[in-house]
C-alpha cells in the first residue's frame, strides 16, 4: 500500500522521501519498484525530516492502533510549528479525534484519511478521504487530489470530509458498506448456485451482463473475472476455496456504530455477522450432518426470469444498504458537530475504492438536487427505483426461504423497507409490555410527549417506574 | 424496584435497613408500604452502616453509571474488610468487573447482580443473576435464595454466576432476549392483524390459546391480557399507543458485545433496530405517504392453518434466539475465563423473570443431559422442535414477504438456521474478492492453515498484503 501511493505521487511530479523501521525495504523498494523514480530513501527518521520542506508533510501507513501513537511520539520532538501529519492507515475515528486534539495543542496539524482501493488503487488512483485540522488542507490539497481517481471530467474522488475524525468515521462506514456489497453478491451467487443450479462460466457470464446494468461496479466487475478464474489443473478455483471469511474490524466498528447511534443499518450488522458465522466453519460441518432443510424442491419456474428477479433483488437491497450507510453519516454529523458534504462523499466513493460504481454517481446526483435529502428512499430516482424492483425482489426471496438458501442481507433489507414505509408498526405492543412489566411508561398516539402508566393489573401500584430509582 | 425488594426480604424473615438520598422518600416508605413491618430506615449512611451487623451487606439499587461510583466511594470509607457492596443495578458488565478489582484490593467483596421480574418479581421472586467476588457468596446465598422466584420443587431461580461481571453480563444477555422474545411477539401480532386480519379480542385469545403451548411464558400472557385491555372510553387501548420503542441499553450492549466477540447473535441485534426503526416515527409517516408497498393481496388461505404457521414461526425464531445467546455466554467465557454453569443460567430465568417460560425448562433439561452441549440446535429435542416448525415458518415468512409486513426477526432466525445447517456457505467468493483487491490470501478447503495469494489480474504483483504495510 505505502510503496504504491509513493509511486502515485511520483507520478505526478510529487518527490518523495520513504522511510521504514526496516531500513532494508527503504533499500530494496529503491533498488527495485522505485528505480529510475524522483523517490529519495531515508534511514532514519532523522533523516528523514531533514530531507522534507516546511511545512512538512508526512503520512503514515502503519497498521492501526498503538503503532500509529509510536510512531507519533518518535515524529513530534523532530517537527516544528505548523508540520503535518497525515495518518492514511484504518484508524478507529475516536482514536483520529483524540490524535487531532493532542497535536493541535502541540502546534501540529494531524490529518487522518481514508485511503480505498487497494494496492491497485493506491498505485493508479485512490479513494481518498480526509479530514482533521483544516488548516492542513490547502497544504496537502494539490497532492492529495493528484494523486486520487479521477471521475467523469476529471473530478478527483477526494474532497475534504470534515473535522477530527471525520474522514475515518467516513472511511469506517465505506468498508462497511462493502462488508454489505460483498454479501449481497454472496447470496445472489448462492441463488444461482443451489436454486438455478448455474455453472460457474454460467454465473461468470450474469455477473458480466449484470455489469452492463444499474450494478455496473468493480466487485460485481471482480467477481465475473473470480468465477471464471481457473486453477494451473484447468479447474475453477472458487469452489476449492474456505468459505470462512476473515475480517479486519472496520465493518464490526460501523455496525457498533449504528448501534451506540440508534441508527438501524441492518444490512451491514447482517454482513458482519454472516462472516462471524461463515468462520464456524467446524461447527457448521457437525450441524449440516444434523439440521434437516426442507424437502428438496426442484425450481420449475423460468430460470431466466429468475436470474432477473436476483438481480432486481441484489440492486434493491443495495440501495437500502446505502440508504441506511448515509442514516448514519447524517447521526454522526449530528453527534459530533461535523458540516458533512454527503454528495461529495458520493463521489468520493464514486471512483478508486473498493465501492466504486455508476450507483454512486447516482446517489451523487439525488445530493445535488437536495442536498438536504433527508434519506436516499425519499428521492424519487431511488424510490422509482425499489418499487421496480420489488415484485422481483419478494420473488427471489420468497423462493430462497423455501429452498433453504441463507439470505441475511437480502431478507433484512426488505425487511426495512417495509418497515420504513409503515406509517404504524407494532412497537405500541413493545411499549405496552415495558409498561406492564416495568412500568416504564407509554406515549400515546393523540398525545405524543406525554407519558402515561396504566395499572395493567389491578395491582402492583399505579407509580411509574423512574420513582424506583431509589 | 428498592422498595418491593426489601419488602420482599421482610417477608422472609430478614430485618433491612432502607436509605435513600431523599431522606422523606424513607420517611414516606416506612409510613406507607412498610408500615407494620419490620423494616428500618436510615437518615444517612452513617447511620445506615452503624445499623448493620458485620459482615456488612449493602445492596445499591441506584442508576447504572456513575451514581454507583458515587455511591461506592461515599461507603468505603464507612466499611469493614470483608463488608459486602451488591450492585443491584443494570450495570454494564466491565464497570462491574473493574469495580469488583478496585474494592477487593481495599478489603471490600464486592458482587453485580442482574435483577430481574421488574416490580412484580421485586416484590414477590424475581430471578437473581450473582457474580463477582466469591467469598461473598456464603454470606448472601441464604438471601438471595430465600427472595427469589421458585420453580418445580422449589428450586431458586438464583444462583453462583460467576467471576467479576459475570452476573451482570449474564443479566445483560437475559436483556438482549428479552428484545428478540417482544419483538418475535409484534412480529406475529402484525401477521395476525395485518395478514388475518383479526380484531384485538381475537388475537388475545390466541395467545391464550398460545400461552397453552410450548410458548407457555409471561410474555405470551401479559400480550394477551394487554391486546384484551379496554380503555376507560371501553375501546380497546393498545391500538391507541404510540409504536416508537424506548430502550434502555442493555439491549444494544448484547447485541455490541457479539459484534465485539464475534458471535452471529443476529436476533438481538435486529431487534435493537427494529426498535430504533420504530422511534423514526415522523420519518416513517413522511416514507408511508411516498413509498408504495406490494399489490395488496386479499389472504385466501385456510386462516386457522396460518395462524398455527405464526406459532409456529415464532417457535422455531424463539430457539434460534436462545441457540444464539447462549452461544455469546459462551464466547463471554472463553473471552473472560470464567466457568458458566449454562443449565444453572437456564433455571435462573426459568422463573420470576421477563422471559420467564416453560421452554427455559427444556433448555435447563438439554444442558442436563449433555453439559458441554455447543449449541442448543444440536440437541435432539431441540433439532426436532425446529424441524417440526420449518414447514409453517417457511410459510409465514414467504407469506408476510410477498405481502409486505417486516419480520426483521422472524427472517434472520430463519436465514441463521439454513446458514448454520450449510457446511458450504458462499464465503469463498468473499475470500476470493478480498484476496483480489487487497491481496489478504485465502485458505484451501484442502489446505486449512496454508495461506495462499493468487495474481487474479495478471498484474498488480504476487506479494500478499502483509508485506505492504510499510
Amino acid at each position: 500500500m505505502g510503496q504504491n501511493l509513493i509511486l502515485n505521487m511520483n507520478d505526478h511530479g510529487f518527490v518523495v522521501c520513504a522511510f521504514n523501521r526496516t531500513v532494508s525495504k527503504v533499500d530494496d523498494f529503491l533498488a527495485n519498484e522505485a528505480k529510475g523514480t524522483k523517490v529519495v530513501g531515508a534511514h532514519s527518521l532523522e533523516e528523514m525530516v531533514s530531507k522534507l520542506k516546511k511545512p512538512r508533510r508526512i503520512i503514515l501507513l502503519v497498521k492501526a492502533g498503538q503503532a500509529v501513537d509510536d510512531f507519533i511520539d518518535k515524529l513530534v520532538p523532530l517537527l516544528d510549528t505548523g508540520d503535518i501529519i497525515i495518518d492514511g492507515g484504518n484508524s478507529e475515528y475516536r482514536d483520529t479525534t483524540r490524535r487531532c486534539r493532542d497535536l493541535k495543542a502541540k502546534g501540529i496539524l494531524f490529518v487522518g484519511s481514508g485511503v480505498s482501493g487497494g494496492e491497485e488503487g493506491a498505485r493508479y488512483g485512490p479513494s481518498l478521504m480526509p479530514g482533521g485540522d483544516k488548516e492542513a488542507w490547502p497544504h496537502i490539497k494539490t497532492i492529495f487530489q493528484g494523486i486520487a481517481a479521477k471521475v467523469g471530467t476529471g473530478e478527483p474522488c477526494c474532497d475534504w470530509v470534515g473535522g477530527e475524525g471525520a474522514g475515518h468515521f467516513v472511511k469506517m462506514v465505506h468498508n462497511g458498506i462493502e462488508y454489505g456489497d460483498m454479501q449481497l453478491i454472496c447470496e445472489a451467487y448462492h441463488l444461482m448456485k443451489e436454486v438455478l443450479g448455474m455453472g460457474h462460466d454460467e454465473m461468470a457470464k450474469a455477473f458480466e451482463e449484470w455489469n452492463k446494468t444499474e450494478l455496473d461496479s468493480f466487485l460485481i466487475e471482480i467477481t465475473a473475472n473470480i468465477l471464471k478464474f481457473q486453477d494451473s489443473d484447468g479447474k475453477h478455483l472458487l469452489p476449492k476455496i474456505r468459505d470462512s471469511a476473515g475480517q479486519k474490524g472496520t465493518g464490526k466498528w460501523t455496525a457498533i456504530s449504528a448501534l451506540e447511534y440508534g441508527v438501524p443499518v441492518t444490512l451491514i450488522g447482517e454482513a458482519v455477522f454472516a462472516r462471524c458465522l461463515s468462520s464456524l466453519k467446524d461447527e457448521r460441518i457437525q450441524a449440516s450432518k444434523k439440521l434437516k432443510g426442507p424437502q428438496k424442491i426442484q425450481f420449475e419456474g423460468d430460470k431466466k426470469a429468475f436470474l432477473e428477479d436476483i438481480r432486481k433483488a441484489l440492486y434493491a437491497s443495495k440501495i437500502i444498504s446505502y440508504a441506511q450507510g448515509f442514516m448514519l453519516l447524517r447521526q454522526a454529523a449530528t453527534e459530533f458537530g461535523w458540516t458533512l458534504n454527503y454528495g461529495g462523499i458520493a463521489l468520493m466513493w464514486r471512483g478508486g475504492c473498493i465501492i466504486r460504481s455508476v450507483f454512486l454517481g447516482k446517489i451523487k446526483d439525488a445530493f445535488d438536487r437536495n442536498p438536504q435529502l433527508q434519506n436516499l428512499l425519499l428521492d424519487d430516482f431511488f424510490k422509482s427505483a425499489v418499487e421496480n424492483c420489488q415484485g422481483s425482489w419478494r420473488r427471489a426471496v420468497s423462493t430462497g426461504v423455501q429452498v433453504g438458501i441463507p439470505m441475511p442481507c437480502f431478507t433484512t433489507a426488505l425487511s426495512f423497507y417495509d418497515g420504513y414505509r409503515h406509517e404504524m408498526l407494532p412497537a405500541n405492543l413493545i411499549q405496552a409490555q415495558r409498561d406492564y412489566f416495568g412500568a416504564h411508561t407509554y406515549e400515546l398516539l393523540a398525545k405524543p410527549g406525554q407519558y402515561i402508566h396504566t395499572n395493567w393489573t389491578g395491582h402492583g401500584g399505579s407509580v411509574s417506574s423512574s420513582s424506583y430509582n431509589a
